[in-house]
């Protein structure tokens, strides 16, 4: 086609307009991530005809780049969990993700991803993912062994822990290194290969906008490839599975704009909210969007979780064995911006492996540590001795840190300097999106369907929510599952 | 019009299906308000014909219900100011309510508030606004005398006393008690029945829906009166002022739950979000939808910011010398839910005048006190130690309350219960809405202007953004500020 005027994202280009179609399929899935690879995969088992446009050279997306720990679990428990002698049930994994979620979650996808999540695992399984049946023991971000199950939430922290009963749901690939990514993304990438007769891959094609009539119905997009347009057909309808926005700095500030207190985009260089806004031009809804993971990734080694963060008046604000995000969202909630983990110098001490932390001051003595880091002097001492005298106790009276983590702090003392800005490595992603059934249709503000429109992965607002109630594989897990649901789904819809 | 099928506000209806046009105007205004008032006076001073529709019947909007103390200064003082001996400064102003709304804040909404504040003081005055040439000192959260000048906001409290030279911004009307809103509505809505020629109100008529084309410009609006349902052509376009969305839990629950903790709604009962839906069917964005007011209207008496505020740990959180929406949004991010106020039971003790907190527990020693209220006896004792022997000296290192406020507490103790929940009285509005300039034209999310579509008022998001840094008089400032502005800008477009 040639293009008359300059199309953008934010406004559907007009069904009437359209003179001829060059591609037609039956359903156009933007992205190829983790969430557009599992829609593809389903809706060409469910027998529709399925075009694919990535924007970049390769699949992959964000899935790719992350870990691909998979969260998992409930129904009795997964193969791993069973095997490692872990039984789940499903309803403390709903109650858990509720309760961490709080009164962001979303009910109705929670209790489907936890109710499916055993299937999920298996089909999972069926499509080339490989998980060892072993339990990787150690605090950990990730496992960088090729160990699978590990805790990756906030499942023994309080208070969650004494609402629903822990259990392990981190579900890590079976390779060594942060290489989960790479692994699950290449065993998709195969399986859409394999179903070359229903899928077709376009890459370096860059979905400009969606075609719409004058009902706001979906009929297919325009898609740009070697700097030429074409429209495309899509007779069932579109799934956008483009990513998040957390590398579009403009979103960030309108939307979000507390996640640019952290400092380390995590994501893919299309997660710029192209889906979110092609979306929108079409009247769809936008929720949950101020919020985000970000985090204070300051383990491992676990050991370092018997340390305290302090903020600037020289207060603990959290049971540091909480999910590295969780602390971060806490940690930027407080009044005055800086922060401080506080720790016994020991010969031995290793510091904390991804956090990139400076150190902020040491000490022989409380007093010597209060006057290098600038904190008050008698609060830092009641603080310290306060958190000393219950250790050697068991109990945290405050913050109820589990026993396994409590123990006196000694001198010498050190700080490293946790304060936004300062140089720690405070990662962040976005969490917001449109606002989608579990199905994978796309909702009006006024709640109502919107025809011929689908979405899955970070360009809606998922199963998790916020930071402070996140847990590793969440992402990965709710991208895959609800891809699955979107494919499905759209295959069964009636033609046009 | 028959209306062949259900009309709502998140579907516009198509210009193309409108037979017949029953009412004809240069601007249709959605809401007669404090944002309408002043949207329609400035419109018909400009030359331009007017249909207010106000879904009540009779004007007022929540201003009315509001105190409507107004937000005023800078430009060297307002009269009052000068009066009473202060001098503003624009920069001042404009650095205060930047830092206030911290990176939630629109700078051009600050900057065009601040500079045309004197301005809007007198365009007020002249439309019949009356203030006293009188500072009422004491801390209130209104001056329930009939004295103009206050405090209202975090101007003299820490941090932002050590960035912004504090001046009292709060105008309060010459009126006695908490009868500022309806003196206010009246003035303007004389005015607006003054100017009769230009400008015709329709009570009890609900604007349902948009008339808007392909392109989503908007040429009218369909409204409903007698049960009847009329076409309306604006030639130059649509004004929403339909307040906020504080009276539509399902709204709240989808883009602002954390409001949900507070108990207490203020607003009108048209504050159902139809504005901010009726925006969203052609294409609007909406921003700061997470963000509310939610207060502890803890004072007066102006005596109890001596008293101490602790969460559930026995820590104190914030200098108590804050407006009280900084209080209670910083309340309720603490960790555990629970917050008391403790306070020194003096004879003459007088408990909080809108608060309405219950006692959680008295004591003749800290010990007892603790234990009544169940926090911990050290945590607690050292937190009051700590506040007394620092309030003795007159500071306050953690939080630096002002000297004014700091008295050691003295034994027999009260607490009293700011617990969400537990009978407090914690009210709360609304602060997001559709994306404006500051002209009041309406944007999509790719930032283009939706052609015959203006908000103002709480339907948009404007100056104030967030409890952490609201001061009373910001959100009726605001309305009647830039309804003005939006009325004025859109009798000066062309007619379609």
């Amino acid at each position: 086609m040639a293009s008359e005027k300059k199309l953008n994202a934010s406004t559907p280009y007009c069904l009437s307009d359209v003179k001829q179609w060059d591609i037609e399929t039956d359903i156009a899935i933007v992205g190829f991530g983790g969430a557009g690879a599992c829609a593809a995969i389903e809706a060409a088992d469910a027998g529709a005809e399925v075009v694919i446009f990535e924007v970049a050279s390769e699949s992959g997306g964000s899935t790719k780049l992350s870990s691909a720990e998979i969260y998992m679990g409930g129904n009795g428990g997964t193969p791993i969990q069973k095997a490692c002698g872990f039984e789940d049930s499903t309803e403390d994994m709903i109650r858990f993700l509720e309760m961490t979620q709080g009164e962001l979650g979303d009910k109705e996808k929670i209790r489907s991803y936890c109710e499916n999540s055993l299937d999920h695992y298996h089909w999972l399984v069926d499509k080339g993912a490989r998980y060892k049946e072993s339990f990787h023991k150690e605090r950990a971000i990730m496992a960088l062994t090729d160990d699978c199950l590990l805790y990756t939430g906030n499942e023994k922290a309080w208070p969650f822990v004494e609402h629903a009963k822990p259990c392990p749901r981190g579900h890590n690939l079976y390779i060594e290194g942060d290489n989960g990514g790479p692994f699950l993304m290449n065993a998709l990438t195969a399986q859409v290969e394999k179903r070359s007769n229903k899928i077709r891959v376009e890459y370096e094609a860059r979905v400009v906008t969606l075609i719409a009539d004058e009902h706001n119905e979906v009929h297919g997009c325009i898609v740009r490839m070697n700097m030429q347009e074409y429209t495309v057909k899509a007779r069932k309808g579109v799934i956008l599975c483009a990513g998040g926005f957390v590398m579009n700095d403009d979103m960030l500030e309108k939307y979000a704009p507390k996640l640019l207190k952290a400092t380390y985009k995590i994501g893919n260089p299309a997660d710029t909210g192209t889906g979110i806004k092609m979306g929108m031009s079409v009247g769809a809804n936008i929720i949950n969007m101020s919020e985000g993971f970000v985090s204070m990734p300051f383990y491992p080694p676990a050991d370092i979780t018997k340390g305290i963060i302090v903020n600037q008046q020289a207060q603990r604000f959290i049971n540091e064995d909480c999910y590295h995000s969780r602390v971060g969202a806490t940690a930027l909630n407080q009044i005055g911006n800086r922060i401080y983990f506080i720790l016994h110098a020991s010969e031995d001490f290793k510091p904390p492996m991804f956090l990139c932390a400076g150190y902020a001051g040491t000490g022989e003595t409380v007093e010597e540590l209060a006057e290098e880091i600038q904190l008050d002097t008698a609060m830092l001492k009641h603080t310290i001795d306060y958190y000393n005298r219950h250790a050697k106790q068991g109990i945290d009276p405050l913050f109820h840190k589990d026993a396994e983590y409590l123990e006196e702090i000694k001198a010498p003392y050190v700080a490293l300097d946790l304060t936004p800005g300062n140089g720690a490595l405070l990662p962040y992603f976005t969490l917001g999106g449109l606002e989608t059934l579990t199905t994978g249709e796309v909702l009006t503000a006024g709640g109502e369907v919107i025809k011929g429109l689908y979405a899955a992965g970070r360009t809606t607002a998922g199963v998790p929510r916020r930071a402070e109630g996140y847990a590793s594989g969440l992402s990965v897990g709710d991208v895959t599952f609800f891809g699955r649901l979107a494919g499905k789904q759209l295959a069964g819809a009636k033609s046009r």
